[in-house]
């Protein structure tokens, strides 16, 4: 059984969260877990199709899931998550209330057994098919892209996006003046 | 154990490709193993914090491992995988010959028992939320986009990136005119 989920990295340890209505989560509290989180870096092109390859940067963690008691480390991990999927909700929108965190579950696993794996850089062609030439080779790089955000249309704002979301989609420049809002 | 891996998808199969070298994929063979597929769509912000998500469409595979002898499936396969990764790559590189192919395993697993989730759409907020007002809520649209080529340093062929290349970055328009070479 392998399923996507949202996580977070705070020093050693990955927390990942759920429903506590869902119940697969939940249900590997002391278990042995595995997640693999994998970031595709490229596209790499090469003269032969067998030299075809992925520039990525991929962790394997092995370890114990547990689930989170504490109140303040369960925040924390909350806060984590939420600010690694949307830098700057945590403090603009509602924060969860006891209903809410009561029904929100919170796995920690520690990274102590986990592996890295990276390509990175151009083809590594064959020299024969270095020699015959007169094909391209080289590295396509792959990024995630925001497009402009679509408002709820249930939203009594209109078209004012906030900074932390319209950022996204356009950062600005590093010495760049910053933007409060876009429409 | 969880590992990243290229695959593609012919009707009812689901095929990936391994090193015979590397053992990890062709140890799998007749075994059962569940095959994750996820694409990210988007990031739902909401007026609360409990309400933010991710769009997104996710496939999970159940079935057992299959490593493909038939060398007509195996060569249909390979291609499919590399046009998955990089369309037109099969052509205009160099195909695989006879110790090339003898390295490489094809695992195929039947999309028999397979399951679909997705979420689309705007944000579900509690009714209390919209009330009050004052916080935007909407998704922010997420898509994997290319950055300009990085041409290999020992390429003899100078800046020419061919058109299967070129045209993932800037995608040309659907009555625009086609073209061949990009600098």
């Amino acid at each position: 059984m392998v399923l996507p989920t949202g996580y977070v990295r705070i020093g050693d340890m990955i927390y990942l969260h759920a429903s506590t209505g869902a119940g697969y989560l939940c249900s590997v509290d002391g278990e042995p877990v595995c997640v693999t989180i994998t970031h595709l870096d490229g596209i790499v092109y090469a003269r032969s199709v067998f030299h075809h390859s992925m520039n990525y940067r991929s962790a394997v963690v092995h370890g114990i899931a547990h689930r989170v008691t504490d109140p303040e480390e369960k925040w924390s991990a909350l806060r984590a998550i939420v600010e690694h999927l949307a830098p700057g909700s945590w403090t603009y929108a509602r924060q969860p209330d006891r209903r809410e965190l009561a029904a929100t579950a919170v796995l920690a696993v520690s990274l102590a057994e986990a592996s890295v794996k990276i390509r990175t850089g151009p083809p590594k062609d064959d020299a024969d098919d270095l020699e015959v030439g007169g094909r391209w080779a080289g590295v396509l790089p792959v990024r995630n892209a925001f497009d402009p955000p679509e408002p709820d249309p249930t939203s009594a704002v209109d078209g004012l996006v906030p900074a932390h979301v319209a950022s996204r989609v356009n950062p600005r420049p590093r010495n760049g003046a910053p933007t409060d809002h876009v429409r």
